[in-house]
């Protein structure tokens, strides 16, 4: 997906954020500031919004010699995922289709998003979110591919959303998972470290996608991840940056809620709808 | 009231509105935001916010070939306003501190500020807004100088606001009154053929203030007003904008609505609280 114009203004309010978050020092805050803007000004050599954010994101390690900034926020939002954990797995007990709630349940672990949303008490939103349905839907088409698939690689997104997409991956029996991960510290993003933390080795194979962008970038990815991403009967993307990066690749269930009114209005949906959107075949 | 970081990503946004209101060209909307990342970039050698928003708001204009790109909002605005101005009036006739009412009224008028709400209906949300009291309440000093006051200058805003102002002049007996405005467009302020347009020229004496940002600049003013403006026994600032360029300044009554949280919280206020702040004696 292109960089849109709003996209530029929103960045720099992610800055302002970001710097904040990372350091108290208003001097140090003024230079990211200064960095951000300087980025912004090039915009358009950027092909997408991950990579421009990525550049951002960046700044605020340089500047603050931090290698996580959002390390106490990803352990929040961990520690929150893993205090809701009990009641999705109940959830999924009460209803009938498991498979389209399970999926659902990865999707609202999407609403742990830091860049968008700041600091998120998953606890307050998490029943109303859950009983939401998909604005798209694309569920029989990924049932049908799941009658035959023997493997499929997930490309998660944030910490926290990281148990949600475990509660989804307990409910596929039989087939083998990969979950990639960034390769290094983005925004709340989950590396290998935090699915380990949230026990995903457990139930499936994580590997890093050897890409560190907010957004998959299909060009910057490991031999290991595209040798699995080749392999895979079905690929799950998971996010909106994700989707920013991959929207014009084929054969993807992407699995978001569209946080932002530019997704949403690319998406042809309501801003805040759930999405279980499949891009079609190659 | 020096600029803040905050206002540098709020600015931006407001970039993109405004060059979205101005035209459909989506090149030209780009050479508009190059440009305001460009005077952003350099934002500490402007002093206060006002400056830095008629910078960008004038290469909108240059852009655009357009002097008055708000020319349509200002004008339903306007119509909105008069609209609602019996309204003011009979709301007026049933409550007893009239002069109170009549201020808050003028505050109430603050919420057409097409750079903060974009499109904003007063239809819609004026009873509840005129109900709300001062959450700072300088009223006591107000009447006790207006006792002794022979002439009062009022530094006016937004377009449509200035019907607002008129039923708070039409409230002060035999004084006269000053209205001042902008010297040229600028966002959705009021010039001239504004508050003409208004009728405010029948019961006060309407004059450019020489200044063309969105926030009175002292050192920019003509002597005309300057006149005026040590001659008051009374000032009033009505918005944000003036109150960012004259927050410094003594002997002032600022009367606005405090729409940002960044002004809010310069005056220890709730976000959309309202104001009438005396400033103090020089």
């Amino acid at each position: 997906m292109e960089i849109l114009l709003d996209c530029v203004p929103c960045l720099l309010e992610q800055a302002l954020k970001g710097s904040r978050l990372a350091t108290n020092d208003k001097k140090i805050q003024e230079e990211i500031i200064k960095d951000a803007i300087e980025i912004l000004g090039d915009y358009k050599s950027y092909k997408t919004s991950p990579e421009l954010a990525r550049a951002i994101h960046q700044s605020i390690k340089l500047k603050t010699g931090l290698s996580d900034p959002y390390v106490q926020i990803k352990e929040k939002d961990l520690e929150a995922a893993k205090s809701v954990y009990p009641m999705l797995k109940d959830f999924l007990e009460r209803v009938d289709n498991k498979l389209y709630w399970a999926l659902k349940i990865a999707a609202t672990g999407n609403n742990l998003d830091a860049a968008i949303y700041g600091n998120v008490d998953i606890n307050e939103c998490i029943e109303k979110e859950l009983e939401k349905k998909f604005a798209i839907n694309d569920f029989n088409i990924f049932h049908s591919k799941l009658e035959t698939a023997n493997s499929i690689l997930i490309i998660g997104d944030n910490t926290g959303e990281t148990i949600f997409d475990k509660v989804l991956i307990e409910n596929i029996a039989n087939i083998n998972v990969t979950y990639a991960v960034r390769s290094e510290p983005i925004i709340n993003d989950a590396t290998i470290k935090e699915a380990v933390s949230s026990e995903l080795h457990h139930v499936a194979e994580v590997i890093s996608s050897g890409c560190n962008a907010p957004g998959l970038i299909l060009d910057e990815c490991s031999d290991e991840f595209l040798k699995a991403y080749r392999n895979a009967d079905i690929i799950i993307s998971k996010g909106q940056g994700n989707y920013e990066a991959l929207s014009e690749v084929k054969n993807i269930f992407f699995l978001l809620k569209a946080k932002c009114s530019m997704i949403a209005g690319r998406l042809n949906v309501e801003l805040n709808d759930y999405i279980l959107k499949y891009s079609g075949k190659e």
